[in-house]
């Protein structure tokens, strides 16, 4: 069978997307709350609209672009991702979702096809973790799981909280609450994303159907040691946070190797020091690792080995540790009645695909416990994600959003209330 | 004897400079350039023309404050030191030496003492590396020896260039050479100190004469690695900028204390992650490598094992890795008629001394290949410096400022000319 899908609109659509908060070097940064990511929802708004649905925005700012359907009060089926990136991310990671929600609603028009359904396109806010060190806060808020005092107490790099940056894009903190929806609106919710990994690529398959979501634990180090002139302090004298915190950097690389297997991975992405100054032994250095895998009990051993790492490497130098755990998730399975419903699809179309697990956390994760939900993944070229060599051949993703397009039918005709 | 400085108002005068960019914790900030070092500036000025000196600012923004002499046409007798401070550091380290000089001139004018030179007391600007990664500006500016394209193109932690930070002080960049002053201008240079170490303390001695003033190498090195997703990027598959600079920060430390002897000090004291998010791999990490030593060749030893350590851990990890060397000083002499002029002085005053090395880098070694010039030290509390915990006692305080006078007063009656 032909495609429905244009992939010379997507790709111009991706291209247009691309270039909201893009530095001279190719990345692209849209930060949670920031100008960039509102402008992108702005011109999403524009286009949704432009293809006659009602759009929407609410508490937390995530955009809504409603399409009725034909059979009166039945629930919404949603389609999108987000539009927000790391910093010097990537044109897809999140783009890609809703950028192929529109290009849906855009075929349906097209085709003259009614769903019995009201289609929503969504474009969640906020789902990188990069600012704030929460993520997913848009889907959260949607499912009442956003925890709202660490948002507004939480500060980026400049030190901006996340009540201000709230109200910086124009959104009342107080008011978040109201975010959240009820699980009889939404019958189902469907995600297309990059696959930000090598398992498609290397199996050769266009298509990956998530079925289970890896969660992270998530620890917070502060090392306290004690700041001392570089030029006047004896080497055995020092109490240096950051040589500490280098230890600890490297045992956890060491103990995720020891004790994991292919999926587990131990990361830190963040490492700050105080005061910071060339000609001062740093008094403290804080820093944040990440630990993800698909077997809750792996992880749990990985992130306990590495505490007990940490503490006697503290205990060894002299210096103090502070741990916090801000979060600390299970794996999160999807709808066993999406995944079937994507498989079949896969198979109808004749497009190679594959069940996997997702080791990235998405809004879908969020939206699961609260609603069926589903995943699509598309390759990314050698994986890489989170970057701005992040890559997918326009013709790469075609597939995928027939896919998604074809499973959100399928759904409609299945679906009545769940 | 009884000695002639007025101990209450040195005190008082401390307690003044402490409270200009304190922070609630009990640390100082008065960063190079910063509001904080020109509201300091301004208030020493005044007190200094209330004393009835002529004051002037140079085009870097050095405060020099000037009491005639009673010979016509003789070299200043220069005193002071800066008033600047690393973050959150302590009251003394720069401060005592400015406010001393303007303790000496108290003095001199209610003891009815004419001197044949002028004294001059003398606020530097920017001694301090911290905000630019160069430190001695104000001081190396005098004497023609600041690196003005390096510190007009450095950047501060917020991105703030040097030339902008000058403009925002209200200096004008393009004037700096002008600074420059003539060696004839200057008979000598005397700078009070806290040691910033704990020698004093450990030999119960309340005077250190410096002799010699360590100097340091100074390595930028940058780790490029590959910045990738931290959930679906295979630990065997990553190229880890932050992990290989953890290595090669214990690589410093473990150096050092392989090669050096007692007085050789390897710091870490800057390190920034780049892009900085908790869920993604650092691509790139950057540091600073300051190492000291007394002695020139062992300190290029160590130097460049340290290089060569950081080499080979960038080749295992298959990262890049850039190593500039902004600084690669020899330790500086100070001039022997001054060293002996102290000691001198301090045999008359019948205060313990000893003569001793500084660890640290001051003004005075700026100055030292220029004029006569030398440092007197008082003792540090545990050494601590570059810390809010910084302290020595007042009375501990007065014998150093005494020695200064007196010194100064010798200084007039044996110098002529150099």
């Amino acid at each position: 069978m032909s495609f429905r899908v244009n992939q010379d609109r997507l790709g111009f659509e991706l291209d247009r997307f691309a270039r909201i908060g893009a530095s001279s070097e190719g990345g692209v940064a849209r930060l949670a709350f920031s100008p960039e990511e509102r402008e992108a929802l702005g011109q999403m708004e524009s286009l949704l609209k432009a293809e006659g649905l009602a759009t929407r925005r609410d508490a937390i700012g995530n955009l809504f672009g409603r399409r009725e359907g034909a059979a009166p009060g039945l629930p919404a089926l949603r389609v999108g991702s987000h539009l927000d990136t790391v910093p010097d991310g990537g044109r897809f990671d999140g783009a890609l979702g809703v950028i192929a929600g529109l290009e849906v609603v855009r075929v349906l028009r097209e085709q003259g096809i009614q769903t019995r359904h009201p289609i929503e396109v969504v474009a969640f806010v906020g789902e990188e973790a990069a600012r704030f060190g929460m993520g997913c806060l848009g889907s959260r808020a949607t499912v009442g799981t956003l925890n709202l005092p660490r948002l507004l107490a939480a500060r980026d790099l400049r030190g901006i909280s996340g009540a201000e940056a709230l109200r910086q894009a124009g959104l009342a903190p107080e008011a978040l609450p109201s975010a959240a929806q009820k699980p009889r609106e939404i019958a189902a919710f469907l995600e297309l994303h990059i696959e930000q990994g090598r398992v498609l690529e290397a199996a050769q398959k266009a298509i990956g159907i998530v079925t289970d979501v890896a969660n992270y634990t998530r620890l917070h180090v502060e090392v306290i040691g004690r700041a001392d002139h570089s030029g006047t302090t004896p080497m055995p004298l020092r109490r240096d946070a950051l040589a500490a915190a280098s230890e600890m950097v490297l045992a956890v690389e060491e103990t995720v190797t020891a004790l994991g297997q292919a999926p587990s991975v131990g990361t830190v992405g963040v490492l700050r020091v105080d005061p910071g100054a060339v000609n001062v032994i740093p008094g403290r250095a804080a820093f944040e690792v990440d630990v993800r895998d698909i077997d809750f009990d792996r992880k749990a051993r990985i992130a306990q080995r590495i505490q007990e790492r940490i503490a006697a490497i503290a205990e060894r130098r002299g210096v103090e540790v502070q741990v916090a755990i801000p979060s600390d998730g299970h794996p999160v399975p999807l709808s066993a009645t999406v995944v079937e419903t994507i498989q079949k699809t896969c198979e109808d179309l004749d497009i190679p695909a594959q069940k996997m697990v997702s080791g990235a956390g998405h809004d879908a994760m969020h939206i699961a416990p609260f609603a069926p939900a589903g995943m699509i993944f598309v390759p990314s070229r050698e994986g890489r994600s989170h970057s701005r060599l992040e890559w997918t051949d326009l013709a790469d993703l075609v597939p995928g959003v027939e896919v998604l397009l074809e499973t959100l039918l399928q759904l409609d005709k299945k679906t009545t209330d769940h």
